[in-house]
């Protein structure tokens, strides 16, 4: 499977076109949708959350409610497109409406390394693409990958751990409650005394004028053993995790199963002892692994954590430079959210259920729903005999 | 530029063939073997670094000291081999030598994973390939990238920031007094109060049979502006730079600038001012973003951490299952390294030098050391007047 | 450069995304259009290039006309889609609907095939997204890259050599000649005897029931010397050129320069002879080779030559199987034309100018179209004087 | 599977490494050694073949006579090497030696462009590893190919259908019988009467100094339906089987099926009746597609056939330039061949086998051999009852 994301935050469209999913799949455009909206939620975004209700169109690929193995298109439209068709038009405009152009660059932002290296004197060229509106597509994608993950019983869940200085107790449970709780809260948060500091900091954050960053937590549960390989450097699954997670527009770090912590510990306390029973085949005692070891899945709930920087765009500016005058400036506002790791954690759910569905068509025949599902349950028998 | 790496722990040799690397570059074998010794040395290391004094053998793609742009082939030889051409022959063997099979796997390590995904019940077929000795030749491709970095005045460091519970002060220097400095020290590591206390908690972990990880840290200094790009998820820099890390053998996690300290802050202690002046254009007046924002650089140093796991191979055992009786054991004991964090930061910087190596390519016209440099020559230049 | 299209043939619409095109390329709706109608054009097309006057929508990518650097989406709609929505419909169907299932395979179309290997009964479902349709959007992708070439005085040019059993005189003309008069052609000949006779043959098909396939040829003038390469089996452009060319639908056969004559003739009749002037630098006193030697162009025209075979949708069926009875038929007839070759030699212009633009863009740096024409401006005079 | 070659003509060795093989595959030394031999053979061969007599080391990926999932290091040692050391060294060298620069590039070579594009003013930097002389690792790769269709009965055979002028008839055998025959032929020709025109053609083009081009066939029996794709232009298996025949040095064609002849036939005649019976299942009447329709196998042999240009070294020499006096030049003569059509006819074989191999790993599942044979044979049960 692959895909290609297009579309700038106040183009007409977002589109992606995603190749190589298997025939046959059930395909819920309502389930795509919620995603769409799970990642609109959360306490701490701005206006425009309200203003774009993002709904997914689809174009191709799909038939009478499965897909046909042909590729599939996908289009969100932005809703606030009337307002900027003279700004965005893609046909050559009259002078009067090229003196909106934007030639201050926001530190934080894609905005003057993607001027200088494209060669834009207008810096919207280069923020209508860098901006996280983007992820909405990864999402849909994610969404995606998500119904095929569940046709095998694989369940993607994600949560927030720490906004700002406020860090959640880690709370385990039964994945299917550990949804509804996250589902329920504003701030996609286990631990509900935390919930609520959370809350209160975002508030204050936007009193300030200021932003707020985070830590999300992304967990697999039923992968099959074995998908990734330790053959070579970029075939490793938790390689290719690290670079789907970093890649999420602002975020600055990634790990799996205990991650940094693994510096400070001693090895007998950092790898999983391994046991097996006639029940359920081979298992670990525990998960500092994060469900990854060479590089490939070891049955376990795969772990993964990111780390979001507080969103760019501040009411309480940086000082920046007008590339034109060169003359320093107060970085511009505009309108934006003042915390976005609830939505974040979507989003990291999203791409991670994305490469765990990858790394399943790579593993097992998938041109046709059919033959993968029956391939991965000879397989699982295989794996309980081995 | 694109490579492989090929080669079993114990096989005769590792190879690597680096495809695409500009022509007329100088070639210096001596600079490899100085990579690949450094990667050999530090504190904690085993009795194999002493046996096994890598060299590299050119034996494609390189004529009269320059590259020819044709692929490149570089060998490793194990010197060990010899002892081991029964075991690791390639040819069919009579049933004796089978004995010798692995059917207990290691906490920690592919072994198991990959005896379930290729079919075998010979865990040697999994962690010959498996083990950390291929990064011998990654180091070697980064030697190749670091060459290449060289002729545009692109330097990169490492350090050792942490090991075990011991955690170095920051300490800030010019790269070439850094690199001079890590030299030095056993455990690669600039703060010389800490350097004395890791190398005690390595004596330490050895004597109590455990082993240490620890964290790393790479810095590039002199990149131009704009490699990578955020346009695509999958050309955004600090993804491959998060994959590149990450794929290293018992790495966990991996961050870029402020990394996880991000989720903590308000935006504002966050991102970088851009400021400009005349004799140096566009910098920043902090690096927190770590050289990279909106999946580019943004010409301040390239920053980038990872942190390793202890080495799972252990002297103090975890328990384990036998494949073939199913019985628990203690985990058996490989000849091993109690810490190989050093090492570790030198196979960072390798990976990070050829992302960047490649990162160069991308952007600029790649088939000649000559066009290369003459366009960068030109592009700074523009870089500076934009 | 890459892109990925999508859409079935009677679905609401074709998509293609386009990543890679260097920014500030002035981009043409009119250019791209223009080629959709060549496209359509032709004498022996049926009633749906009527109905299907195709335009195309820019939906990312383009702004005030010119490109970003990000990536492209171009959208051509399905007129005719309005009837069928109800069949093609994404959504789920009630069980009337179905009733119009396609079990009936074409001989010499993807339609068994695809049913098999996608695990589909009705084979609507793969013969929507197998149809020549497709080639819309290989089309506008291809004017996308000859807007591209059109920036470096690179001119790309086809013609129609054979339809059925009418073989044309070869005919010389200096390119902008032989472009205005295969423009003027109703099937793209430049022999004006041939080109009566190519359309009394395609009549008489007509009549007959049957269709004609033919051959086609581009012709690429001004490419630089050097796009391609010698190093490595899929780096060399010729491969690239003959995948492009075989994976247009119906093409059966590829060849370059003199292509399969080459097997008759000895060596020295084959080769073309090398000479230098002061005024042109290094020529070919002759073209056998089609500009491309060592994988690599010469700077010599390219000379592509592809082999359509009839439109296998045929008025005088072949037998066939119905997949649900297993009983013989005689093979559908879907409404289509009678000869496609005039169409054909468009999509093979457009599918060689993309191969030739991705190259350039490979060789030369391709972020914006300012640093890639300054760089092939500096090699063409380095090429000149070498 | 994923390959990449090394090697210059005369330096010390080629190389592959071979990536994906699935593990438990037999791995047979001696059948690659005897496909190299197959390549060394061939009425027409120059002295060159005599000396080097080629032996494939396998240097990882294979332990005990079986594949293991890691990839494959393939080497041929270049027995001429020893007499080159100095002239291809990769270390520096003293001026003395340089003296030897080819600066007079051959017609219908890479020569000339391979040196402007790398900048090179010797152009042996090019020419070694433009030459032929990299065929040898792509029929290892192909061996390994055959390896892995030999073991789901897929057989390959090639032949010779011209040379020069002279023509074989069609001789249609047996797949057994036909590479028995082809083995016996020196010159790989079915055609008795053909076989001894083709020799004489051979030798009367060495006497007169000159070289001889020809047409190779490739025949692919026992390949199930669905391989390749109809969905996306760059996962049809007729397209990158084009590009693997376009990318053997000197081939200037590649046709599939009737190819060319396609051109000439009304549809009528063109098209392939598909039939079915309980015994068979889906079979057609004909093969003119060869196999292929809608970029997919459909059952029937895959035939491909490929032009060879007479081989570029002439000892009747073209006009050339010298890059540095400019003066021009009869081209310089190198040790060759009169005819390697019969060698080009196993390397066609090799590539296509190792196309056929690839498509074979992307439809089924090819971690292991196990799963792999698994999974074809229920999926030809369930071709068989579709």
């Amino acid at each position: 499977m692959r895909y290609i994301t297009a579309g700038e935050s106040h183009g007409p469209q977002l589109t992606t076109i995603i190749e190589g999913v298997p025939s046959n799949l059930p395909f819920s455009v309502e389930k795509i949708n919620a995603q769409l909206e799970r990642r609109q939620k959360g306490h701490g975004r701005g206006r425009r959350m309200q203003i774009e209700k993002d709904q997914v169109k689809v174009l191709s690929g799909v038939r009478h409610g499965y897909t046909t193995g042909a590729p599939i298109t996908l289009v969100v439209e932005n809703n606030d497109w009337k307002h900027w068709q003279g700004i965005m038009s893609a046909e050559p405009v009259e002078d009067g409406e090229q003196r909106r152009r934007v030639s201050r660059p926001r530190p934080g932002h894609a905005d003057l390394n993607g001027a200088i290296k494209y060669h834009q004197r207008d810096m919207r060229n280069i923020l209508e693409r860098s901006s996280a509106r983007e992820t909405t597509m990864r999402v849909a994608v994610g969404a995606v990958g998500r119904l095929l993950l569940e046709a095998f019983g694989i369940t993607v869940a994600g949560q927030v751990l720490q906004i700002g200085e406020v860090k959640a107790e880690r709370v385990e449970l039964p994945i299917a409650e550990h949804i509804a709780r996250t589902e329920e809260s504003p701030v996609r948060c286990l631990d509900k005394q935390a919930e609520v500091l959370m809350m209160q900091a975002i508030d204050k954050a936007k009193e300030d004028g200021d932003s707020l960053g985070g830590l999300v937590e992304v967990r697999v549960e039923g992968v099959p053993i074995g998908l990734g390989s330790h053959v070579q450097w970029d075939r490793k699954l938790d390689g290719k995790l690290a670079q789907a997670v970093m890649s999420i527009q602002a975020f600055k770090g990634v790990e799996i199963g205990i991650g940094f912590e693994a510096a400070g510990r001693p090895g007998s306390q950092v790898h999983d002892a391994i046991t097996w029973s006639k029940e359920e085949g081979y298992r670990r005692e525990s998960n500092r692994a994060g469900g990854i070891e060479g590089g490939m899945t070891n049955g376990m709930p795969i772990i993964v954590r990111g780390v979001m920087k507080p969103i760019p765009t501040l009411y309480k500016p940086l000082m920046s430079v007008d590339i034109d005058t060169k003359e320093a400036f107060s970085a511009s506002i505009e309108r934006s959210d003042s915390c976005a790791v609830p939505a974040a954690s979507v989003v990291a759910e999203a791409v991670v259920a994305w490469e765990i569905a990858q790394a399943m068509c790579e593993k097992f025949p998938s041109d046709s729903l059919d033959d993968m599902l029956e391939n991965v349950r000879q397989y699982r028998e295989y794996t309980e005999r081995f």
